[in-house]
């Protein structure tokens, strides 16, 4: 059991080579980690930065880009975890194009649980932390 | 004497048309306008929205799209002051493809000072007043 | 009989003032735009772009903004045909946002039929007139 | 000798957390590389694309996020060349926060080279490596 999202590709992502600009590889990154606390998780991520007042800045990236996007491709992005510390969350993207269901680009990004207000890292709150620990327990059972 | 700002065409502001896609002229706009305060104002508008708390959303716009842009033009934005109201600053917009120079669109764009608190409109400080209507009378001089 | 859809207001979509940076809604009319043809005309963008090589870059634009909209908000975008010209097609775009369902922005948006390779202006064709003209129909009945 | 270039952080480019959205960086970082092709090595990245038909997309990045940008900082972004491979150009990107100028991130990007039209690697032209490797010479000299 993994987890996954698929987003279309947009008329105004395409850059002037023909293909989706890389930077927006990261967009739909995190675009899947938004609807990944949603679906997966059963948060909303909007409640969690406006409410609890914590995020989850990107402190490290490392991506591979395979096979280019084309106008009319989805964007199928496959999130898991790979470790959950005492204040970082690190999970795997692997973007899979659709519908030959390739894989397009693959990504660690480890994330760091922050203070909103003082952008100061901070421990993953408990309730947090079972969220993500329950979610990698399920996916590798 | 009319102000402008030129702006190169990015990669990745081309679309799948391999034009510039199209809601990116509002950021050029609003790109232009962030230099117009800076440049012809003599102030900075982070410093309006951070330390004075003021802000100006745009309320309407209008725009006309004439010619598109491609990879390797440059996009110069012409601003000009058509009134400033009580709490409303409306500028008119031209953006000239370089280097040929001809227009390739147009816009009016209404904007309403707000107080960036409650994001209710407030009357245009006496001190901005001033500078938007020095700036205006200048321009028309 | 009107047709909507709905996009979630992404983390990266908001700008120093805690609100959609307002281009952003010009990219969401876009990309409903794109999700129309696809349920309500039952055709693919992307197919009439790449295959029948036939665009409709946006000419002429009015806009109103009426409520911001914030982080964790909906957007749900209404289509409605205001004309079918011989070479144009003008849309009216309603911009609610959601859940409570209010207008946020309201937009009049000019489109004209070109070929993508001359980029200049041609005949709807009349296979595409017919599903606008079905649409309007059906939508005004 | 490093060659480096500024950009203004904009209004719209703040995301929900206050600060830059963290995928722009990686467009700040492919705007540098045009200025980059445009002011040292004397040749502009549209006519490489455009008239040469070749590009270099990212295959491989690795980035650090150490600090973050706000509205009214400055992005200074510092360009070396780590390695010029017989189809892969491999560079180096400090960015700095200004005007403090400390580091806020760093990135390794490896590019590839490419004919645009069938998107297979090519063998950097000569004309091309000359560039890169007077670039690099003169830079650690």
């Amino acid at each position: 059991m993994k987890w996954s999202t698929e987003l279309p590709v947009r008329f105004g992502e395409i850059d002037q080579a023909g293909v989706v600009y890389y930077p927006r590889f990261f967009h739909y990154f995190h675009q899947a980690f938004e609807e990944w606390f949603r679906q997966a998780l059963g948060v909303s991520y909007p409640d969690l930065v406006l409410k609890e007042g914590i995020g989850f800045p990107s402190v490290r990236v490392e991506t591979e880009f395979l096979k280019p996007l084309r106008y009319g491709d989805g964007a199928r992005v496959q999130i898991e975890i790979l470790d959950v510390g005492r204040t970082s969350l690190t999970l795997r993207y692997e973007l899979y194009r659709m519908p030959e269901n390739i894989v397009s680009a693959r990504a660690t990004i480890k994330t760091v649980a922050i203070d909103n207000n003082t952008f100061k890292s901070v421990p993953i709150p408990d309730a947090w932390r079972e969220r993500f620990e329950h979610f990698r327990d399920a996916a590798s059972a």
